[in-house]
């Protein structure tokens, strides 16, 4: 490794104003949401595909590796922390173009710098009646960044990567290729469909070291014309699997279209305040008394899920209404559906059909409901649960040192396995101390993705070894017990029990060929 | 390459009767639906994945090449041909255990002999209320062969590449490996997901000779509790593209969840008989004449199209139906609904519904819909469109000696593109002869694939010359339009052009690290 050399020459590519050594930058870049203690010698911030290429031939040549973000709200898994020590950060926020767009054939192109709040925008200002479903995280963090994680949003493309094509791939040697019908100039499929013909290598670029994607085509879907949304929830633990298993259909036949989240108490409460240290008198964790308080006090059931119907018309929104309500009705506690026909009503005739709850938040979650491809920040709160001081007016949990990990296992789309798995989880996070924070991702009729949060303050002492030993505890009784996370965190890449088979050599001997300098991302999923 | 060493090591492991180097065998296995001279000089019969993974290793150690089959019905695109000469071929028929079912989570686990028949048969046995949408293609084809060429079925799982998991490969040089969590023993979610946990590497499997798929799980769908199918039929060109324009926003819009096809006359007639000869006085291609009377005779539009309703109750079913109804209605010629009301009305009270169509007809089209995953031999016929002699109570194109050829590009989901796409064709393999028989195969919203079948008669001197001529000339004007096929034939491996970019290089790679000795399918898809 040369690597006063890769800087002067990076240096003379980019100009001085692109690579980046000064410590507060540096600084900003080796800071998670957890304790890491890997350093970065720089950072590079190309402009266009071809600069990366040349980028990344520099880092062959003196042989100095690269760690590349899209705009590093990585949260929770390792923001823009390289894996290992040592690696200079590419990072590709100013490649922030939307590159094409169609309405007819509803897609949009964009560049890893592209965040979603921008697109939101974008489609708003052309008028577009097509949306693009939005995740929990926060407005400026990047569409491709999430869906190279494999990361969910909402509506019905809210399994993002199932719903794109057309990457362009930046290669560990430089070069350059497009997956899909990309590699032929001519073909007109190329935002439009898959997998091409060949191979279909674009899964080889999602959680992994083998490529640098630098553009990437959207799936985008029309506004429903009627939208119903609904909210639904339960006060019994008892009625868990019950409602999973009720829901499973609705999937399974095409009644529910849309990926969906049902939160537990403590989500809820870390998305509207933050932890009652007054009322705990500083005990950590939340006392039962206090839960169920707070429980009354927002109104919110053991667990309060969502969901929301896509319709053409009135009697098509009715009828899927009818039979999702039949469904859910008889098992759970609350079952709210909310249209434009009720939107319209006058207030009092609305507040009566819906007493008890506040109209103008009702309103409001119904006009910006994420389902309709809002971005949001509702979820941002959450990461100052244990903050003392209040989230300030511009939130930025590693400046103001919150602590926050996930753990996202995926599970059986089953009631006995859920709460199996929800058990498990609870147990473990409570005998560390902390609250367990979870949502049940339903990304398909297969499968539910249990998010778990492990939240703390990073200012108190001890609190970065006490969470991350929680954290790690946890993903290996959830590993012993079958139920694998989707997505792993930059600490854990190591933390995965032995293959039954020879993936491990298969991918060692993928990256081997691809990445023969080792210079892309090291340690990153593939085990090498 | 040491043949006669492998051959032993190959006898001594499978038994000399599951080793076949008699000439009868070895002609099926060298005969496809048009000219081939390559020489296969042995077929292995493989009945586990073990026995597979040992065969390949003899194949490395004596560096002769291998081409997997599974049932082999790749017509049209090659059958069991390998695409270069000298290959023993792999036949992983006996393979064909059904190897895990749920009928909770819906899926079903197989190897790569099951056959679409089998996978009905047992769902039927079970008693389970779960289909799988089948492709036009035989009964006897297997499931895991055409979803590796990225095929076809029907139902809202149609793009079945898209709805498959939990892939088992043997690797070139004999390793093993499970693609999503399968790595992982204890994972309960190999069957249930995708994606797993680091790259995502199944499509590397498709169309591609990195590796041998031993199993494969598919996923299920509910049997739908309303099926409404329908059809319509347009009788003039002009209206092609506002047929096309309708229908995007309907599969936009999920109103319209299934693939489905659109046929033009030529593909109709040749489900339904052969080669008017008598009438056309020997002449080819059919006079437009004798074009515009077997329409009428028929009953059939210049294209004629299909869908269905996957709905979970009456008022759902109405509801969609009326919103497909309103969208074509105003602009095709013919358009049908049947649903189980019909089904269950006295037959004047129906007769009278669907006047000058034959009700039995309609009643066993609705209740063996394709759509309803009901495997169909109704395409079969289409083989034989050209020869003289009828079709045998067993029909057998290779063995009969049909000459067919597909050619199938993906076109934009859009009305311009599509008849500019049609014209093309139809000039094309008009201008060799040959009648245009043409599904547009609606693959998703945003493209459809226009399946082009060249039909003629092998025992006809000089005609398997001319009928390739016309492929390859239909396929070099379709690339130069920017109409890429889908997928390709083993005659075509050579005829793509250029990369704009370095995907050829990048695939050569790829093959290079994986199957060091080239034993697999040399020359399949991958360049090398």
């Amino acid at each position: 490794m040369d690597f006063s050399g890769a800087l002067q020459a990076w240096r003379q590519l980019l100009g001085n104003e692109h690579v980046l050594v000064d410590p507060t930058s540096l600084a900003q870049v080796q800071t998670a949401t957890f304790a890491t203690t890997q350093q970065v010698p720089a950072i590079l911030q190309p402009a266009t595909t071809t600069e990366v290429q040349a980028c990344v031939r520099i880092a062959n040549h003196y042989k100095t590796p690269l760690y590349p973000i899209s705009r590093g709200k990585n949260w929770g898994y390792g923001s823009r922390v390289p894996v290992q020590d040592g690696c200079v950060v590419l990072d590709l926020g100013r490649m922030n173009r939307i590159v094409d767009y169609n309405e007819e054939l509803a897609y949009v192109t964009v560049e890893p710098g592209v965040t979603q709040q921008q697109i939101y925008d974008f489609l708003h200002d052309q008028g577009s009646h097509l949306f693009l479903g939005m995740t929990g995280g926060p407005p400026d963090s990047s569409l491709i960044g999430n869906t190279l994680e494999r990361g969910v949003g909402k509506g019905p493309y809210g399994e993002r990567f199932a719903h794109v094509c057309g990457l362009e791939v930046v290669l560990p040697t430089g070069h350059c290729i497009h997956t899909g019908f990309g590699r032929f100039a001519q073909a007109k499929t190329t935002r439009l469909h898959r997998w091409g013909l060949g191979p279909a290598v674009d899964g080889l670029f999602t959680q992994s070291n083998l490529g640098i994607v630098t553009e990437m085509t959207f799936w985008l879907l029309p506004k429903a014309r009627h939208l119903q949304v609904f909210a639904y929830a339960i006060h019994d633990v008892e009625k868990l699997p019950l409602l999973v298993d009720a829901l499973r259909p609705l999937l399974q036949q095409g009644l529910i279209q849309t990926t969906f989240t049902i939160n537990n108490d403590y989500r809820t409460f870390s998305y509207v305040q933050q932890y009652p240290w007054t009322e705990a008198i500083g005990q950590t964790p939340l006392p039962p008394s206090l839960r169920a308080h707070l429980r009354q006090k927002w109104d919110t059931g053991l667990w309060f899920g969502e969901g929301a119907i896509y319709a053409a018309s009135a009697a098509q929104a009715h009828s899927v209404r009818t039979l999702i309500h039949e469904a859910l009705a008889p098992l759970v506690d609350l079952l709210i559906f909310f249209d434009e026909t009720m939107a319209a009503l006058p207030r009092e005739a609305l507040q009566a059909l819906i007493p008890g709850i506040d109209i103008d938040e009702a309103l409001a979650w119904y006009s910006q409901h994420p389902q309709r491809g809002v971005p949001t920040q509702a979820a941002l709160p959450m990461t100052y649960w244990r903050k003392t001081d209040p989230m300030p007016a511009q939130p930025d949990p590693e400046r103001d040192r919150c602590g926050f990990l996930w753990c996202a296992p995926a599970i059986p789309f089953d009631g006995q396995e859920i709460c199996a798995a929800v058990t498990l989880i609870e147990e473990t996070v409570f005998a560390h101390g902390y609250e367990p924070s979870l949502a049940l991702q339903c990304v398909s009729p297969r499968t539910i993705y249990i998010t778990t949060a492990i939240v703390y303050d990073r200012t108190v002492a001890g609190e970065d070894a006490r969470a991350q030993a929680c954290h790690d505890d946890l993903l290996a009784r959830l590993l012993q017990a079958g139920y694998v996370p989707y997505r792993l965190g930059i600490q854990s890449m190591g933390q995965l029990p032995p293959a039954q088979d020879d993936t491990v050599a298969f991918l060692q001997t993928l990256k081997q060929a691809l990445d023969p300098n080792q210079i892309l991302a090291p340690g990153r999923y593939t085990g090498s």
